[in-house]
């Protein structure tokens, strides 16, 4: 193996709004629905302790994860570790959040597609105590 | 910066069949079509030399560079040099071929949209004066 500077592939973009992201979390947009592609894609980066709110994709969303770490839950459920080279699959009309550990940033690509004009609901912020649980694990 | 082990983010997968791919090129699949999702996803490594054969994709194709150097061609245009961190949105219908340069390998990841159960169609090989013209420049 070979010591490389290892660089991020994208650019960090511009900084989310704290109206549906926690903390510190960026978007660099990679693509905008069109004829053929029925869904937005874009690179999301979450500092330490970023994440979304609580959402809902009416038609599903994919996240490729290219660097560092994190978690994704789905309401009622375990948190799932997600870390660089993983794919997440993320169901129609299912409340989740997700986003980096308190010791980790991670940054993924969000495939999100759309129903008609729409392609997420947001509802209510990631508590600190829920997110807290599921870090001290 | 920090220098640190620059390790690829998906594994090389398998080797893809030289009836469709010049030289060495691996696939490794992410995600296969399903009701939310119409495409296909994979990572593509192609290595210095590889490269698809000429081929249309019925409702385009889009792909996400994520390592590496190499070119993107058109028939009848002049080839596009393609990097770590490009998007390209292929149209839907148009001959076109991708891969590494001669000195370099690339790694990208390809989204490919069904128009029915089909997603591409494979062409001739580009030759090896198309592909040493490209590169030569």
């Amino acid at each position: 193996m070979t010591a490389e500077i290892n660089t991020a592939i994208f650019p960090k973009g511009t900084k989310l709004s704290n109206d549906w992201f926690s903390g510190d979390a960026f978007l660099h947009p990679l693509l905008a629905k069109d004829k053929n592609n029925e869904f937005a894609m874009g690179s999301v980066t979450f500092e330490p302790g970023a994440r979304t709110h609580w959402h809902t994709h009416p038609k599903g969303q994919v996240l490729i994860i290219t660097e560092g770490a994190g978690f994704y839950q789905e309401r009622g459920k375990p948190a799932q570790a997600i870390k660089k080279g993983d794919v997440v699959n993320i169901p129609e009309g299912v409340e989740h959040w997700h986003g980096a550990a308190s010791s980790s940033k991670v940054v993924h690509i969000a495939i999100t597609n759309y129903q008609g004009e729409e392609n997420v609901v947001w509802l209510n912020p990631v508590t600190d105590e829920e997110y807290n649980h599921v870090n001290k694990k």
